[in-house]
């Protein structure tokens, strides 16, 4: 007999990218942002080291949700902070879907929603994206919408970066008899939002990060905005002090320096499409992104794998799933212009290498 | 139509503590250290305030991991680091006992065991310590243990603060099917630990902590020790990232200063013992304590509620519950030298008050 419960003995946990500490490595794989964080944050934090880390963090991180709601017109009662966004997804799952029921999310996408249903025990429903990666609502798909109590979208979507239109996200919101959670972790590099989206409908939330477009993901700090009863819920299966001290300071002054925020932003947002052109001009597809990595297939004869090992030889690290729909493709993300010039040096390269 | 899980509806979340921000309040109602955090510690947490924040964490903190495995001799492979110690009791209940599934713990003890089992929708087995707050095994014990899949032990127990019989608690662990969780998140002020249970029993997990004796409580740094098996379980249903860079970096520089965490217990234990006999003196009966606080019960005709209200109004805060079996106690965290003079000082002038 095993200790351990049978669907957590079965399956396998997430598998995060690598974490690699080789000297000189560019690392393309994870989706970090290659800038530092807000000086003045770092400085904030800085001042936070002293002795008031024996004390626990306060358990609602009222400061940080106080701010979110100014800077983004809400209540801080809508607002729930998490330890980094998957801890948001998690209590997600947590508070709106049991063992046995239906946890629903678009596929190809972020493969941490199947993990989740795994652990709670729920069962998966995958909702494939059309052959665009595009949410196309028809009667299969709403055949497998029914009865489900969680639906996750990615928006824009990973890994294929593009936007999701909103009429067809709109439909499954409303067809559904559930909650949505609109993961919005790259929102900030796409030139849209739905946040709008929380004041039209009683079953939407939208999770954020500060792991992204805020140079923060070793802090640790997500976030969740939604109609105030759904919020009380997650705040009920939360950890008590789910958040550190220093990240809640932190996540609160680079908040605070947001000209910083907006100009890392878009600096990322040239790079990505000043690499998107050089990747189309050798031939690659890649796939209009709205986030700061991009989805790109090589010119034949070269394949995603390949690609992906040549880079690897080059000590450049990007990501690839030997999975089904998205094994032709390797996902980069963008790094700073110096970056993104050796990695198209090194892509150039690996073409020419598999045109002989 | 609810959109929240029924249980979850249902249920309260943990009340933590109160968290005043008050000028000049003593706080002795969290069983925070009174004392700073190692000063090395926090000059090495400066110095980790820099660009690589934008990194996510290390998934696994195998660094902490290793020193841990080190200073307390295990393999790395049996060890897991939680987002403070209620991550990895969390952790217990999704990856050992599923919905409807039976989840003991003692009691009175921490409250938080029946709020975990009551969000994953487990079936609650209250295991009554006797009038010593002790654990008795006799029939009617060995029936309630019967078909349980974790059991929660706090050693030293909490809010009592004694420690547990061995010989008892290893009944316990012989007679539980499932996983027995031994939280001892208070051992560092115990002149005993758990620790030797892990190779002999293939069914007990120790939980410890970095936020009492570590003075890191603001910092959520938590972890555990079992099997390599059941840690192996642990890690599946942990979030990727789930512990920032700076929590693992401070907990590492903690341990490293191993004379300044022995000197800080030290001091707090000598406190706790001048306090446990003035208030003796004032006519309390104080249990003997193996933790940072103590649990004291006031002379007649002055009730617990009267002592801490008593204390309140003199910016003095302490925890008292409403609940069976504790209503008659308070418990006070040990602050520092000064803070319980204050405290033992405004104590008599409540107990003279009550006799008029």
């Amino acid at each position: 007999m095993s200790y351990v419960r049978r669907q957590v003995e079965r399956m396998s946990g997430y598998t995060p990218g690598e974490q690699p500490k080789v000297a000189g490595l560019i690392k393309l794989n994870t989706n970090e942002n290659p800038y530092p964080p807000s000086p003045k944050a770092l400085e904030a934090l800085r001042g936070a080291i002293d002795g008031k880390l024996r004390l626990y963090p306060d358990p609602t991180s009222s400061g940080l949700r106080a701010k979110l709601g100014k800077k983004y017109g809400f209540d801080a009662e809508q607002i729930i902070i998490g330890n980094g966004g998957d801890d948001i997804l998690n209590l997600c799952v947590r508070a709106f879907c049991g063992e046995c029921e239906k946890l629903a999310y678009f596929w190809p996408s972020y493969s941490l929603y199947p993990v989740l249903a795994n652990i709670q025990g729920a069962t998966q429903v995958e909702l494939p994206l059309n052959e665009n990666f595009q949410i196309e609502v028809h009667p299969p798909l709403l055949e497998k919408l029914a009865g489900v109590k969680l639906v996750f979208i990615t928006q824009p979507n990973a890994p294929s970066g593009v936007w999701l239109q909103r009429v067809e996200l709109q439909r499954v919101i409303e067809e559904t008899q559930g909650v949505v959670v609109i993961d919005e972790a790259y929102v900030d590099f796409a030139s849209e939002n739905c946040l709008d989206l929380v004041n039209e409908y009683d079953n939407v939330i939208i999770a954020r990060t500060f792991s992204k477009a805020f140079s923060f993901a070793g802090m640790r700090v997500g976030w969740a905005v939604g109609p105030k009863e759904l919020i009380t819920a997650l705040d009920k299966v939360k950890d008590s002090y789910n958040v550190s001290r220093l990240s809640q300071w932190g996540a609160e002054a680079a908040l605070d320096d947001w000209d910083y925020f907006q100009q890392n932003i878009k600096r990322i947002c040239a790079t990505r499409a000043q690499t998107t052109d050089a990747l189309a001009k050798l031939g690659f597809f890649v796939y209009p992104s709205q986030t700061n990595f991009i989805f790109a297939k090589p010119p034949a004869p070269l394949t995603a794998k390949q690609w992906f090992d040549g880079l690897r030889g080059k000590n450049i690290l990007v990501r690839w799933w030997d999975t089904n729909r998205i094994r032709d493709f390797a996902r980069v993300s963008i790094g700073t212009e110096e970056e993104m010039n050796k990695f198209l040096s090194a892509t150039k390269e690996i073409c020419e290498e598999a045109k002989r």
